[in-house]
């Protein structure tokens, strides 16, 4: 059993009155539950927070030796970003006090996209493979759907065998919605680049002497500014360059588009950047593209922001993280006895199933408030054992992303998919045939419909430290909190973990983009180390939990700003059918 | 038990002859042993190379995916890196058909220290971590003996807890040899920067400003070079630039040259590099700092080969490398139901007693030639599955070294042990509590005096084909076979895995250099990760032996070159008592 010993202090919540309590000086109950979340402009929480201690706990180094934090962190304000739309609805939105701007999404404005995309006769999506098919057959039906007569054609590589794929989509040659990549590119008003990152490195000049004047650059993802600016360049001044990135992977953009049908709009957060704005139509440009997306709502950001938060939070609690945390766990749990089966059930199947549901739905500390005490007291073990631990991996990675390092590993990754100076091919190879994955395809074959798994309060202790952390970290970087709780929480529990649940965390850290697959091979092993090296070894010596860190969890101001980011959604959960058909060819071979 | 099962094909040798078989084509017996070695000239070799077949079996993915090389890879000629030295005598060593240049060193040509230090009236040695201590004590005791009045002059920032350690060693600002740090550098004419590389980055400019017009700045690593290169500077135009760069850690420099006062030289073999030439000087000083460290030979190396192959070894076999090979050997033979101490045996002890000691006296075909048929089959699966998944880590490395992104992520690194940015302090956590090491102290407490643990065939598999593919590495980018060797076989098996097996291999992790500690960290996981995902379950797939790999390994013209660098080093082997005073503050108290 991985559960603690015995500890000193816990924060005992119930969900009709919730309080923190400590064996030595009693709190009187201070947090009012307002169904699930808590108000962080309560007067006792503020008691609260002036009365919570630091427990000098002897330490044994590394990430818990980092300084306590008396007080939940002072938030300095995030990147104000304002911009004008003549075409849509600016909404403005307050979270966590500061305000930010969002368009919402709808099914009834895809009548406005005409005039958003004025001037565009054709849309080149470039490529085919997780943003690819799912953004241009939302492009394709929401077009057709306001009357449009805008041409979305595929451009992809001669030769590609993602031809037969875009066909059976209904792209073809012969109704002019196929063809080749740079022809695609020549004809396009719009041009979307949905390209691989390494490829978007090694075919960038060629894309841009390619683009007709006066053209829009699409795309979803900053990499390429981050590339550019490794090397000291820019994009062209004859062209404006917008972005619009889905808080999803591709099959989710599609598969929650595809829901969204019955219900105006379900579908995939987004972000949009404005990089280069040559005649005044790039914002309406990229708040059309979004609408037709599906995006529930839009909200801006810079392209740099987005990379640095975007290729961060995939090797966070998307992929990376999640992936180190379960093998963590699992190896821990079967070490101390725990059987395969209910140890893959206590770990991925509780964090994708049980976890995220109640996540998406309630919040956080709904999570936590649905535990007894006996659970409150190991979820918290788990949590303030965690948080650090996570956080100096997190920490590090961020700075790695920010600084360039990680998008030159990403390029030169890709390089060593080939042959070249004398050393050999290395293609990235998967991780699914260790034992862990082999029982999870035993636990998925024999699990009921819908099941959720189990509430294991130790895994959903670190599990929640780490998105805590993650949380944190991007919060002192500097990001807008519909940034923030977009990449770190509801894409993680809306869009990632529910296809994780369906087919394993492994599955997806072999399926998503490049550089997110490369990304999560990177950083699994090393929130695994950090976490079995000093979060358990914590847990097994008894350390007293850190009773301000469970005071800030449970006073975060996230935790209402989540809350206001949650009902800008349908409430639509994503359904992953084992024969869905909007996938990838390289997924879909895996299910038949 | 973790031998594979049955395999198709392996390599038989004896030791009175060598001879590889196939289940289906029997080459006649071709290899002739000769004391261990092989010799490569043999036509029978060449035969046998011509013979070989690339199997075509079907692979998983990832660095199993790889392309077969049919041949011993092709070896372009390393750089050639010729000097002149009016002091001391060059000599050209024959290393695999390349002629390189060296100096042989020795107790009896300390007589020469004053010439080659002409016009140096004060060493400061700045700094007193790893290298520092030794490095000042030696230089002391060799001027010493040259009856030159050349002062040895500590410098170390004020406050600092090392002074009373320097005054221990006999270091005293009364007698003028020990000092604040720009003083002495202010003071010196020959500067031994040897503060760490995190340091060094955030103090250069400082360090710089004080050095004296035409003094001579030293390092014992490229470091700062590759620092200065990221920031598109370099060193000031007044002063010369040499580099010293002993090929072990500081402890295993003092303690070599300890025990090397009866025979003549005993110690760590060096590089040198001579980055800046302002008056001719150069050369033989950093020739004569090299002798007077007890270096039994110099080689030379450029500043940025240097940093290169030295800051991607310790990432390699010497210390993150064999941390992930350990875990993951550690954890498969339990999984697989060895008891705790003989898997700990079977691996840490193993590595670090018997088989370096092997590979040290004897080299690595004397190491397979010494299992018998069933040890060999199991080496060779081993090795099999084990070489790819090692190159390809190891070549990530590299080049995450060689473009700068490394050393980017070790002065961030170092900026994350302070509190910044309103995100809390992450000095460096410890790895030895975890339960391998635990078993460490315990096998480690009960282990007869001498003992070398067990020679087990999988961990030499493993072990060996990691040596093999970071030679590999290394040679593809175009290293000299001086440095290549000194970086992945001397220093692993003579410098490191001695002081490992006295105190385990997590001690070291946590008692290294900065750099090779966070190094470490970091990519101790990715080995373990990809031997985990990809070589062990190649092993448990029954996936054939590459006989391909296997005769490149016997056939390495490396094997020849390794022999004859260690006919260059005094056959004394390092002895490492616990009681050891020449060792860092850090590793005392350990002790004690």
């Amino acid at each position: 059993m991985a559960a603690p010993a015995a500890t000193s202090f816990y924060i005992s919540t119930s969900s009709s009155s919730s309080a923190v309590y400590s064996s030595t000086k009693s709190l009187k109950p201070a947090l009012s539950s307002n169904s699930g979340f808590l108000s962080t402009s309560s007067p006792s929480l503020k008691a609260l927070k002036a009365k919570s201690h630091s427990y000098n706990v002897s330490r044994s180094g590394g990430a818990l030796n980092v300084c306590m934090v008396a007080a939940p962190a002072a938030v300095k304000a995030p990147m104000s970003l304002d911009f004008e739309t003549s075409v849509f609805k600016k909404e403005k939105v307050t979270l966590s006090g500061h305000d930010e701007y969002i368009v919402k999404g709808g099914r009834d404005l895809f009548k406005l996209l005409p005039d958003a995309f004025k001037g565009i006769k054709q849309i080149g999506v470039i490529g085919w493979g997780s943003q690819g098919p799912a953004q241009a057959q939302n492009l394709r039906d929401s077009l057709a759907e306001a009357k449009s007569d805008i041409v979305v054609k595929i451009g992809l590589r001669k030769g590609s065998r993602s031809f037969a794929e875009a066909r059976a989509a209904g792209f073809t040659e012969e109704n002019g919605t196929l063809g080749d990549l740079y022809e695609t590119i020549s004809g396009s008003d719009l041009v979307l680049l949905l390209i691989s990152d390494a490829a978007q490195a090694d075919n960038y000049e060629d894309v841009f002497s390619h683009m007709k004047p006066n053209s829009i650059l699409g795309l979803s993802h900053g990499f390429l500014l981050g590339h550019l600016q490794s090397l000291d360049l820019d994009f062209p001044k004859n062209i404006s360059v917008i972005a619009v990135c889905p808080k999803g992977m591709g099959p989710s953009v599609r598969r929650l588009y595809v829901q969204g049908k019955e219900i105006n709009g379900a579908g995939i957060n987004a972000s949009f950047a404005v990089h280069q704005d040559i005649d005044g139509r790039a914002t309406d440009v990229a708040l059309g593209w979004s609408v037709s997306l599906g995006s529930p709502f839009t909200f801006a950001t810079t392209l740099e922001q987005e990379y640095r938060s975007d290729i961060f939070g995939e090797r966070g609690i998307l992929l990376g993280a999640v992936h180190g945390i379960v093998e963590s766990l699992f190896r821990r749990y079967t070490e101390n006895g725990m059987s395969e089966e209910l140890a893959y059930k206590n770990t991925v199947e509780c964090i994708t199933g049980n976890i995220s549901r109640t996540i998406s739905t309630k919040g956080m500390l709904a999570l936590y408030n649905s535990l007894d005490a006996e659970g409150k007291k190991v979820f918290a073990t788990a949590y303030s054992a965690s948080y650090y631990p996570c956080m100096e991996i997190l920490y590090e990675c961020y700075e790695d992303v920010a600084t360039g390092s990680e998008i030159r590993s990403v390029v030169l990754a890709g390089r060593r998919f080939s042959e070249k100076e004398g050393l050999p091919a290395f293609p990235m190879g998967k991780i699914d045939q260790t034992r862990m994955w082999k029982v999870g395809e035993r636990v998925r074959a024999t699990r009921p419909s819908g099941d959720l798994g189990p509430l294991y309060p130790f895994t959903a202790g670190v599990y929640v430290a780490l998105m805590m952390a993650q949380i944190e970290v991007l919060r002192k970087k500097g990001h807008s909190y519909s940034e923030i709780i977009n990449e770190s929480v509801i894409e993680s529990v809306d869009s990632l973990n529910p296809f994780m649940h369906a087919r394993g965390v492994s599955f997806m850290v072999d399926n998503c983009s490049t550089t997110a697959r490369l990304g999560s091979r990177k950083w699994a092993p090393r929130f695994d180390y950090n976490l079995t090296q000093q979060a358990l070894v914590a847990v097994d010596n008894n350390l007293p939990i850190n009773m301000d860190l469970m005071t800030n969890f449970v006073c975060d101001p996230v935790h209402e700003a989540i809350e206001v980011c949650a009902r800008l959604r349908p409430t639509v959960d994503i359904s992953v059918p084992a024969d869905a058909d909007f996938v990838r060819p390289e997924l879909r071979q895996t299910v038949n």
